[in-house]
């Protein structure tokens, strides 16, 4: 699913949710290479740090983007997500056969039904049709979420849900441009596209100065990308 | 779509979205009715007003469930509805043609999209496959995320978005048991299984004092209902 080039000469809006992670920093430039006027969404959903929030402020302001929203909404209220409940342990260096198996404890239920749900709301005041997301189905930690069949779905319930498709006949398209491809595929596309990886924020558990842990699904990724695209990482990590 | 028994004796837990409205009351007094251990679920979302979610705590007191949250969102940062834009005006006192056709100013873009999202999030962290919401495609004021179509298409979807689903096997249904309802026979059911309408609150524009405008596209619905069903509305109207 790549996102698409706009027709005409006018830059299209499209929106584009903005984690602060590398993922969503590559799909941000994508679309701008694509051509979209570029609409950011993030959010403050009671995560337990706010690197991630800074880092996306910092992303989108090295963009350039026309605009960029930060939603603050309530996740934390439900609980159940290693991300959201400070109670609960992040998973550390866990091998090949757990990443590739099952839904982890930092699996936050809905959320990104619940983000996409909010880039749907935004796209619609702005007359906008286009969503992207940088949700990746290969290297994405066993997420539900993260398949195309839930984008795909996503999309349809979407084109009912709204006044833009079912009163203006517009069709809405969600975007994962991501979404097929490895970790070092997407690092040496961004690296392409001049994304700045030394902004990005990735580690579900960093120490108080922000640097990353290394060892959570988040970092282990990462850091196997890097390494698989024969780059340098340029954050820091504690070890 | 009626909310069908859950199986066995003991109470399978739901999800019930609540308003403070007519509607979600019904729905709520529906769901005990059918069995189930309700945890309802409202929203915080820069109304224009505070009535609806008093109404709402006082209603899910009334009918003593399990669990009742509200969560605080910010749809108010998109704009786009006069429910949520104070520059906007609530349009009064709409013709039947105008009532029956198009998409409203108070439309809330992708509202019902965001509320099902979240009550989705509550339903996997409480292991409850099962989430009520009293939309109506008879007397809806034309919402595109009312009608049937769009409810099924948000099952289908969340079917492939949860952990819930995907992992464990379960199967997440989404339940509109008014959505081919009028508004006088929910009142007439509502009446039957003891809903205090008094508590429940309905107007767009209510004044300062709480009492229902008794113009708005809400009201003109609600006091149509009573009208057919034979009923006195028992809350306060300003004319």
């Amino acid at each position: 699913m790549p996102a698409r080039m706009p027709a005409g000469n006018s830059p299209t809006s499209a929106v584009v949710l903005l984690s602060g992670g590398l993922d969503s920093a590559t799909t941000l430039a994508l679309a701008r290479h694509d051509g979209y006027d570029c609409h950011c969404l993030s959010f403050d959903y009671g995560q337990r740090h706010t690197f991630e929030l800074d880092a996306a402020r910092k992303i989108a302001t090295a963009a350039g983007v026309a605009d960029h929203r930060v939603a603050r909404i309530d996740l934390g209220l439900f609980g159940g997500s290693a991300l959201t409940d400070e109670t609960l342990d992040v998973p550390k260096d866990r091998d090949d056969t757990q990443l590739a198996h099952g839904v982890p404890i930092t699996y936050v239920p809905a959320r990104n039904t619940i983000f996409l749900s909010f880039a749907l709301a935004f796209a619609e005041t702005l007359d906008a049709t286009d969503i992207l997301i940088g949700v990746n189905a290969l290297d994405y930690s066993g997420y539900p979420d993260c398949r195309p069949e839930y984008i795909h779905a996503f999309a349809s319930m979407a084109n009912l849900a709204t006044k833009l498709a079912t009163e203006d006949g517009r069709t809405i398209r969600v975007h994962a441009p991501l979404i097929e491809m490895t970790k070092a595929q997407i690092i040496q596309r961004g690296l392409e596209l001049g994304v700045n990886y030394a902004l990005t924020h990735t580690c579900y558990d960093p120490a108080d100065d922000g640097r990353a842990c290394g060892h959570c699904d988040a970092c282990q990724l990462r850091r196997r990308g890097f390494a698989e695209a024969g780059q340098t990482d340029p954050i820091a990590y504690v070890n």
